[in-house]
């Protein structure tokens, strides 16, 4: 980046507000009014030319009149003042500017032209700047509230662990709703509206490196700096700091609504979900699955494995935390023996496999919830626990007993997590979560919060994960100028790929020899750049054998080719291996505006064309990236031997995969497209049939 | 049913607390505390031998001491004494009773016994009885709450139009404090517990019948009662009042848990998905869900279609709606161009398409807000509008101008559903909702709510549906021993179901002569109730052609079963019809212990085997609910020509699966299953090439 850090926004010494007022209800005001209660401890200077203080402070003039300087500035001026005021600012010693006004790229073609006239300026100035179009920032810690949201009249942000950073101003005020109503504390609160300079991913970056984060929650439209972004996300997954994102434009319609909304550029859906599962960001599909999931995350207890042991007063809800826990991909264990044994003895009525089901008598007993809990989370090799104990449970009563219970096993077992799902007074909620416990309303909320926490543990101690494999040194580029299937498949071969053992010939006699060396029967196919389909004019023969046979396919195929395409120029005959058995699947790239090169796999014919059962991957990646994309197919058991078929060497195809990618990372100017249709995996190995390779240009 | 329905329960005219006590504290206490508190209309009377009043009232010393009668006796005593007190009440008159105690089928085979002999004295004595084990019932209007949930302690029921039935009574007082803490208003509210008497099945369909009872609730661990369930959910469906139905067990695991937990009979989950599908009842995946679906059902606006419109003030979450609206199967149509001009002209800034973006800036002037509301519901063919308006719009000024709007829209169209995302204090909340809008905290909820408001609509609509085909006079039953593939065949013919043309011969003649009939080649197969797997001995032959080659093959086919199985003993050969081109499906028939015939249909091949693409109806049913059961599978593209296949006679394929529908129905005592596969789906027309009868016994 090269360009001064977000200090100035985030954590300045200094502030000034230029159009600060006295009333409340103007965004000068209100600003002016939320610096002051927030506690910043340095100095704020309103700038108004047309008072000598506000709401008690002394007002100045212009910028230019403070004493000494502002680290922050913040713009609650109109649009077209913005400009001059960047370099004012600047003049004076400002860091970081937040610009409110609306009125820019989201207008149109001229709003659009006047901002980057402002990000110019900013980047001419030697100034950061937040916004236009945006609904500010609020960094608790440093008691700076740089917004003019309504949100911060009600109440002013509760300190915590928990960073959002949102492109919509307006969404972010939602999501700041939602964290205090459901009393998550925030350590930041951001929001970047038309990205000019500021992007997410910088805040993200930002935030990441402070101690006091340890959640982050990002509400992204656009993708504005993806290599930034990729870095931000690789550098927390590094440090252990969980983030979830909701990125809207999942759909078709979404997408389409979303080219309409001018501010930010559309990527393709699948794109960005390989880019977040490839980085081990959490993707949330609702508000309120990212609400959940960063209010368990805050916790900071990251269960070791899924085993989930369950706890309830009912055994029906027992049953529906099961079926939760499942379709979340968490296991349900059976509980040890002796474990069993020890709650049968306590409480004979109980169902003790796993779901433990105390039942509702038990509770007239209060001793018997935290005992049985203490079995299950320390005689057990649960690795989480989720109890329904509503709706008698939540009273301070039942808290002061089980606490101390709680304590004792985080003490020995830090990483195990308690979910409760109690209906509860807040303060008595309050009490749980200071030691790192959720409390939950529903039993699927409780359940579904764990095993976001398990794919964001395994994510974390897969990290960065295998190095993409290395290109042979005789790798060869991707031609400047389209190229034969035959030359594809050279292409790739140089580069580690598997292709079929073929040979192009232009004489009946080489067929015959060339085949003569291949074991069994072969296929021979017509070779012309201008025959795009060669089955149609009947250009692909299967299963010849035998020298005549050959002498015959050879020249039968140059007849078709004259007969049905007089003008196409014939390259000869391919006569290739005849491979069979194994499974037939779909490699290719594509080339993302905003990523570049991403790998897509998945099975041939209904798996790809009926089912689009594909999945896609950023390159480059290794082949444990590669591993994961295979297994996350849904028709992956078809690769397995399931219905009888043969299972394939799901190493070769992972290795396939990344020398695939590694090839369209090298050559990532170059590259359009790659389609190896199909590669066929076989029981030990794999060969590509057939290749295009698309230049760019 | 034949017995006396349940108004002694839900609308009695006098109460018995047997167990009564002052201490609310206790069970008997809290109960009579509950009902005094309740405003009751009929006389009280507690039962005590110890007393002589209980909290202010006269105590009598036993149930036979009391002036008059009593409808409802509520026992709160111990599990011994019940069905002794059974028949005390049952000599005065009393027509039901709760039993809350626990300690019988939930604690194993002594416990069950001694449940059956409650059901039995019950059933002897003419009283129905709610329970044992549950937690009871409150009907709000009747003031009655017969139950000792400490749920009321808090607070009382709110009267509302939503009626409870859970079978858990702690998951049932989980649902009041999430309804409660929602603003759902309830009509009923009751926990069936073990269900010896009362089932969730007769509540729900006493509570259909009550005028103030709109929508219904139902969370059931078990089906203890199928056929009274199903009459109850077609009566709900023809009162077009939605029920809203959680089941547990959905997973392997719960369905294992399920097990253990002993109260209840397990029952596959596909024939519990089945049957909901079937009667137009919203199966709900998780209890927010549930209760969200309920907070909007009973506001009693169902939209007539799909169209939603979207108005925010975000473009982003406009497009997060989109998404949102596409996942539930909703369509956000492009606007008309006179409304978006409308709109345009009015805020030249606004994305107008649909999602409709007024931004932020809009709410400066308030009355953009209803104005441009009123356009999309009013001058657009949208059923539905979903509107994110938060943060700043929860103020009662806000609701003083948007309802006006809104109540001129529902007067004109009342079925225009509106929905809207703004986080506000709970008194403006309830204004809107008093208007029957809905609020929510999402804009995901906000939209989902909608998609199950039109899916509930569907069913409505949809109703009962075509009546099942009637079999044809001559058709043929289930033979009472297991029969050949030719003779199954001939069964489903006489059904009306469609069946290769083929022959049974035993020489070969009679196979050249038969061959010689049909058009084009044959296939032989060898006949042997003794050979499972033809192919595997060779005993199949396909494409044979001309009379020397079927004589050869039937000599063959002859030769090969005498030579691999020389103790079988042969039928012949069977002579058929070589089909092809369509597609290959599947459909089947197994028998429920609790549903009976049940039918399933797929695609044949991986789409069965590998992903699972089947889908389940009860027996018996009509064409239209086969067609959506062949639309259900995510493999229906397959069937209308996708990936260049035949597009499938679709008429056929429903005709034939409601006609197998009857033939299982009809049979449901003698069939134990049966298996056509496959059932070859043609472009005109379709046909079973092989078929399975399973006869029961």
């Amino acid at each position: 980046m090269g360009r001064v850090t977000l200090d100035g926004l985030l954590n300045p010494s200094s502030v000034a507000i230029l159009g600060a007022t006295d009333e409340t209800r103007r965004v000068g005001g209100r600003v002016m009014r939320y610096m002051h209660e927030a506690g910043f401890k340095g100095p704020i200077y309103p700038i108004n030319p047309k008072r000598e203080t506000v709401q008690g402070k002394r007002a100045y003039p212009s910028i230019s009149d403070i004493p000494g300087t502002a680290d922050l500035a913040i713009l609650s001026i109109p649009a077209r003042f913005v400009k001059q005021s960047i370099y004012d600012c600047a003049a004076k010693g400002v860091k970081a500017v937040v610009v409110f006004s609306s009125g820019f790229a989201e207008m149109g073609d001229e709003g659009r032209a006047m901002q980057e006239e402002l990000g110019a300026a900013a980047l001419d100035a030697g100034v950061r700047l937040l916004g236009p179009n945006c609904l500010g920032a609020a960094s608790v810690n440093s008691g700076v509230i740089a917004s003019f949201s309504s949100n911060f009249l009600d109440a002013l942000p509760e300190p915590g662990s928990v960073g959002i950073v949102s492109q919509s101003g307006a969404f972010g005020a939602h999501l700041y709703s939602l964290a205090r109503a459901r009393g998550i504390g925030l350590s930041h609160w951001v929001t970047t509206g038309n990205e000019v300079d500021i992007t997410i991913a910088e805040c993200l970056d930002f935030l990441v490196d402070r101690d006091e984060v340890n959640t982050l929650v990002v509400y992204a439209e656009g993708i504005n700096d993806a290599e930034g972004l990729r870095r931000a996300l690789a550098k927390a997954r590094g440090a252990r700091k969980p983030v979830i994102f909701l990125k809207v434009g999942r759909t078709e319609a979404g997408a389409e609504a979303a080219k309409s909304h001018t501010a930010s550029l559309a990527v393709s859906d699948a794109v960005v979900d390989a880019m977040l599962k490839q980085y081990g960001v959490y993707r949330a599909d609702t508000t309120d699955e990212m609400m959940d999931v960063a209010y368990a995350c805050q916790m900071g207890v990251f269960p070791e494995g899924r085993k989930l042991g369950i706890l309830t007063i009912s055994g029906g809800v027992g049953v529906q935390m099961a079926d939760s826990a499942i379709k979340h991909g968490l296991e349900v264990p059976e509980l040890p023996d002796a474990a069993q044994k020890k709650i049968a003895e306590m409480l004979p009525f109980a169902a003790v496999r796993n779901p433990v089901d105390i039942t509702a008598t038990a509770m007239e007993d209060p001793s018997f919830v935290p005992i049985t809990h203490e079995i299950i989370l320390n005689e057990t090799d649960c690795d989480a626990v989720a109890s329904f104990l509503t709706p008698v449970s939540g009273s301070h009563e039942v808290a002061d007993t089980l606490l101390p219970y709680f304590a004792r096993v985080h003490e020995a077992t830090p990483n195990k997590a308690i979910s409760l799902n109690i209906i509860m007074p807040e303060d008595v909620a309050r009490r749980y979560e200071a030691e790192r416990h959720t409390v939950f309303d529903t039993p699927d909320r409780a359940v579904a919060s764990i095993a976001a926490l398990c794919k964001i543990r395994e994510s974390f101690d897969r990290g960065e994960g295998a190095a993409p494999l290395a290109a042979p040194s005789d790798a060869l580029s991707v031609p400047e100028m389209a190229v034969s299937e035959v030359e594809a498949k050279r292409v790739l071969a140089s580069n580690g790929i598997g292709v079929v053992r073929e040979a192009l010939v232009t004489d009946a006699d080489s067929a015959v020899s060339n085949a003569a060396e291949m074991p069994g029967a072969v296929v021979m196919k017509i070779a012309s750049p201008d025959i795009q389909h060669k089955t149609e004019i009947g250009g692909v023969l299967v299963g010849v054998e035998g020298d005549d046979a050959v002498r015959n396919g050879f020249d039968t195929l140059i007849a078709r080719a004259k007969e049905h395409a007089p003008d196409a120029s014939i390259d000869g005959v391919v006569v290739c291996e005849m491979v069979s058995g194994g499974v037939e699947t779909v490699i290719g790239v594509n080339s993302d505006p905003t990523f570049g090169p991403v790998v897509m796999f998945g099975l041939g014919g209904i798996f790809v064309e009926v089912l689009k059962d594909v999945t896609f991957r950023l390159a480059p990646f290794g082949v444990d990236e590669a591993a994961r994309m295979i297994r996350e197919i849904k028709s992956f058991d078809v690769l397995t031997g399931a219905r009888g078929g043969p299972a394939v060497d799901l190493d070769d195809l992972a290795e396939t995969l990344s020398r695939v990618s590694v090839f369209a990372a090298e050559n990532a100017d170059t590259l359009d497209s790659l389609d190896i249709n199909p590669y066929l995996s076989l029981p030990k190995g794999g060969c590509a049939l057939d290749a295009l390779i698309v230049p760019k240009g």
